[in-house]
């Protein structure tokens, strides 16, 4: 007998006869000799209707009502789906945050998991119960209610799995896996069916919105293996995992794109040492996250520095960078939103050389100028002109090899 | 410095705006020097929403998971009504059920309040906070969310009252106070000062909606003052409260009417010991509330019995009644659900003689026949016609110048 701990998320559970679905599955997977824990997301659209009324009630919501206010969205969802799976004759029980309890620290909106109770529900499912549980949501030291920020039930599902030790952690959403590309710009992007928790990292930060980065980085750290399937159909779907011999010989896993980060260059600054955090620290207290940063190297005792921020960010970002400008003394402030960055992604070119180079070549070949690069060991992005996303997408998805071959 | 708690139902709270009204009264309330404690109900329409879901999701819910599901209303409320005080520049802190904690008994749907815990919120009244309470909802000792069944946000409201000995309950609604009678059948009815809490769960139990009748015996068992009044104005509502000299000298204090039960009549029983339970005992089994019951005086050895279910239950009742009267051999079974029940309330009958006699002689010089008649110490019962419902209502409104003498 196994554990599976399986997650919903709210496309899954979004109408009544959509649940009813999810309990046909849950079932099975319990017929079939498992003891099952189901985490489940608020209803879709659910959440945002609840931030909606927040929004009308004020400008500025405390995070703590925040979070007692949008927690409710999954107890509606754990309710439901308990209902229907006793109707259909089979013991549940559901289990909120504190019920569990899944201990967060107390930094509302956006608290880390802690802890696992393991207790409650190790009774409940040796009693033959199937556990439904609100994911997004867990209980600080102090009893207040916590979220775990958006798409939080991805975390929920990988720590109730590492605390409880299952044997798998099934993830299902609206698409098959885990893809080489995004489908809607290349055609015959294919499946993937095992990736190492670093390269999905890599793809989740990208762009590839199909688990939420933090739940990874938990299942990396407790070893917990998911598996993103769809729960419209019985496909298997991809694992997320450790890195294998067999991921190595893969060069290059998946191609991303992000249309999200606009680029601002600070021209002929007088370089000297600190000048990097003259012009950094001002960003970050305003909490602007920055992505890409490209120093050239020194000329005549003058440098440029070419950084990328959220395009959102862009506006208030200017302000201060113009501030900082004057200060230091640089020349010249620019920027531009029309870019686009193309990454790509496998833990196989850590041990083979020439990938970098082919991606230039690559994208050179078509034109393509490439405005900032920057790279890691399982990784390499270059921001680009962003009319040519798709086009750059298409040729490295084609130069790596990575569709059906259709 | 007084500690005021104030409970606010749905309609009071039924959208964003209504919340900022109740944020501003609450405000003034603390502003006048008092500890705030305010206890909400779902926004109006919610519950009724949450109530389509669990029944669209299957024909019987449990109970446990209709609870988490249902209490998710008030969460949503008490979040609102907190964030709102916040952005006026006021402390304000929500508490659900199991965060004070609302002890209850395990009775799902329909739980008992036992205790109520006082230490989290003296704390936060003590550090200046207005506490923000989730009205109708509980914890069992399991730590399961728990309801308190229809209304039962009142109860909690005085439960909170009672467990911290408030100096007043505030029962904010959307009329005045208690009538003597409903005001869309005599025009006159007048809105009652102080009534005593028998009186008050008389008229609550016949049919007069302002307040869930537990919190009324809850109030009278901890001798809790509530003040039911509107939220749309100032002006002063009814006092509920324990008896007083004033209050006796009212013979009748209020008229009320209930169009919601139906008459069933056994006749010619063979009269023998036993007779009434062999009729009742199977309708209690099948959850059917009787309320009046006549049995004649036996006449030949055979007797009638009439009594009265709520009209819901007719079908049912009919079904077992008509069993049991082949059983125990009596002649025939009738039903009527053209009735209504006209009653009269009032703690001064009890040293006064000749208000029944009053009341029958009024009907009767209408020409409006009296089907069955029950009294108590404090209350005497017609069942008519309905089609007399109004008037009847009417004429003993005047007949115990009960009205503003427009």
């Amino acid at each position: 007998m196994a554990l599976v701990v399986q997650k919903y998320g709210g496309t899954s559970v979004g109408t009544t006869d959509k649940i009813r679905n999810v309990a046909k599955r849950v079932a099975r997977t319990y017929d079939e000799g498992n003891d099952v824990i189901v985490i489940v997301s608020a209803m879709s659209g659910e959440t945002n209707k609840l931030v909606a009324l927040a929004e009308e009630m004020c400008e500025f919501p405390s995070e703590r009502e925040y979070d007692v206010l949008v927690s409710t969205g999954e107890q509606v969802t754990i309710a439901l789906l308990s209902m229907c799976l006793q109707s259909m004759g089979y013991k549940a029980k559901s289990y909120l945050g504190h019920q569990i309890p899944i201990n967060t620290d107390n930094a509302s909106s956006r608290a880390r998991i802690q802890n696992i109770g393991e207790d409650n529900i190790r009774e409940d499912l040796k009693s033959g119960n199937i556990v439904v549980v609100a994911g997004f949501q867990g209980v600080d030291d102090q009893g207040n209610i916590t979220t775990l920020g958006r798409g939080g039930s991805d975390t929920s599902a990988v720590a109730v799995a590492a605390g409880l030790s299952a044997d798998v952690c099934e993830i299902y959403t609206d698409v098959d896996g885990v893809y080489t590309t995004d489908p809607r710009i290349v055609a015959d992007a294919r499946k993937i069916d095992k990736i190492s928790y670093e390269e999905m990292l890599e793809m989740a930060s990208l762009g590839a919105k199909v688990l939420q980065i933090r739940s990874v980085e938990f299942a990396k750290k407790y070893d917990v293996v998911i598996h993103v399937r769809s729960s419209f159909n019985d496909n298997p779907g991809t694992l997320v995992m450790k890195e294998d011999a067999e991921m190595e010989t893969v060069l290059v896993s998946g191609v991303t794109c992000n249309k999200d980060e606009a680029k601002i260059s600070v021209m002929r600054i007088p370089d000297h040492p600190g000048i990097a955090a003259d012009i950094f620290s001002p960003l970050t207290a305003a909490n602007i996250t920055i992505d890409m940063i490209i120093q050239n190297v020194s000329k005549e005792g003058f440098t440029d520095i070419t950084f990328t921020v959220p395009k959102g960010d862009l506006k208030k970002a200017l302000k201060i960078v113009e501030d900082t400008a004057t200060t230091i003394g640089a020349d010249e402030v620019s920027s531009d939103d029309k870019v686009a960055k193309v990454s790509i992604i496998g833990v196989g070119m850590r041990s083979h050389s020439g990938i970098a180079s082919k991606m230039f070549s690559t994208l050179s070949a078509e034109g393509i100028n490439i405005q900032m690069i920057s790279t890691s060991e399982i990784k390499v992005s270059c921001v680009i002109e962003d009319k040519y996303t798709e086009l750059a997408v298409r040729v490295l998805h084609a130069a790596f090899d990575l569709g059906n071959g259709q």
